[in-house]
C-alpha cells in the first residue's frame, strides 16, 4: 500500500459540510479553486486542454465508517458501496468539475462540492462518458421517480 | 489522513502489465471479478441496481512517480495529471465498469483495465455522465484526431 498525500487543497464556498447541498437532485453549481502545491505544479502541464475533471479527495472530517448509509430524504439504508457516504472503509470522495482556467497552480473550477480546505489526492482527465440510454442509477432514479424530477444522467457534479 | 486498506482485489484476465491495451483509442472490453472481501459484503446491498461503477484501485506495481509523462504512441511530455500515468503522487487509479451481475461478495463486471490481483480501495455507484458535446478532451482528442479515429467520448473503459 501506499501513504496518502495531499497534493493541494481545495479554496471552496463551503466553510462547514452543513452547507453543501447533498441527496438525490442535489446541484454543485459553486465555484472554487484546486490549489496545486508548489512542487506538483509541473504536473498540470496540458491539464488546460480538457473541459472537465475527476478530483480524488479525502472525506478528511469522516471518523469511522459504517456499510450501511441513509442517503437525505432516503428512508432506506442501502450498502455504502451504493452511496456516497463519507463514512467508507477508504473515506475517498470523487467529484467531476468543470475546469474553467488554469492559473499556474491554480485550477478554477465549477462544480465544487467540497468543504474549504479539503485534501486532494489526485487529478485525473475527463475522457469519456456512459451514455445516458446505457445507465440504470438503481435506488437513486427510483427516488427521482418519486420525486417527478427528471433523470437527465447529466448532473454531473452530483456523482 | 487515513491508511490506505484494500476493501477487495480484482480478479482479471490481465496476469501481467504489459497486457492490458493501453493509449489513445485502447478499449477494454474484458471481464472480470470485483472480489469483495467478506467483512465489507454488506456494503454492496442495493449496488445491482447501477448499471455502472467506478472502482478506485492502487498501482500497486508501479514505483515512484513522476511529474511529467509521455503515453504510449505519443512523443509529447504532459503534465501526470493530464494522463493516467500510473507513477502519480498518489498512486490511485480510476475504472468506470459495467455492472453485469453480483453474486454475493462478487461483483462480475465488463471493462477491467487491471492486473489480476489488484488491490480495490473503494466502489461508488455511477451516477452522472458529462454530454459529449460539452466535452473538451485536450491532447488526447487531438491525437485521436491524427490517427484519424472517431471521438465519440464513449469510450467509458478508457478512462
Amino acid at each position: 500500500m501506499f501513504t496518502p498525500k495531499p497534493i493541494g487543497f481545495v479554496l471552496s464556498p463551503f466553510k462547514e459540510k452543513a452547507g453543501i447541498p447533498k441527496g438525490v437532485g442535489a446541484k454543485h453549481p459553486e465555484e472554487g479553486v484546486l490549489r496545486i502545491l508548489p512542487e506538483f505544479e509541473a504536473g498540470l502541464e496540458d491539464i488546460e486542454g480538457f473541459s472537465h475533471l475527476y478530483v480524488i479527495w479525502v472525506f478528511d472530517k469522516a471518523e469511522g465508517f459504517s456499510l450501511k448509509f441513509a442517503p437525505p430524504s432516503e428512508e432506506k439504508l442501502h450498502g455504502v458501496f451504493a452511496t456516497r457516504s463519507p463514512r467508507r472503509p477508504n473515506p475517498l470522495a470523487l467529484t467531476v468539475v468543470e475546469l474553467l482556467r488554469r492559473e499556474g497552480a491554480s485550477l478554477y473550477v465549477r462544480g465544487v462540492d467540497m468543504v474549504d480546505g479539503t485534501p486532494i489526492l489526485d487529478i485525473k482527465p475527463y475522457l469519456s462518458s456512459v451514455p445516458v440510454e446505457k445507465m440504470r442509477r438503481g435506488w437513486v432514479g427510483d427516488a427521482e421517480a418519486r420525486k417527478g424530477s427528471k433523470n437527465t444522467g447529466a448532473t454531473w457534479g452530483a456523482l
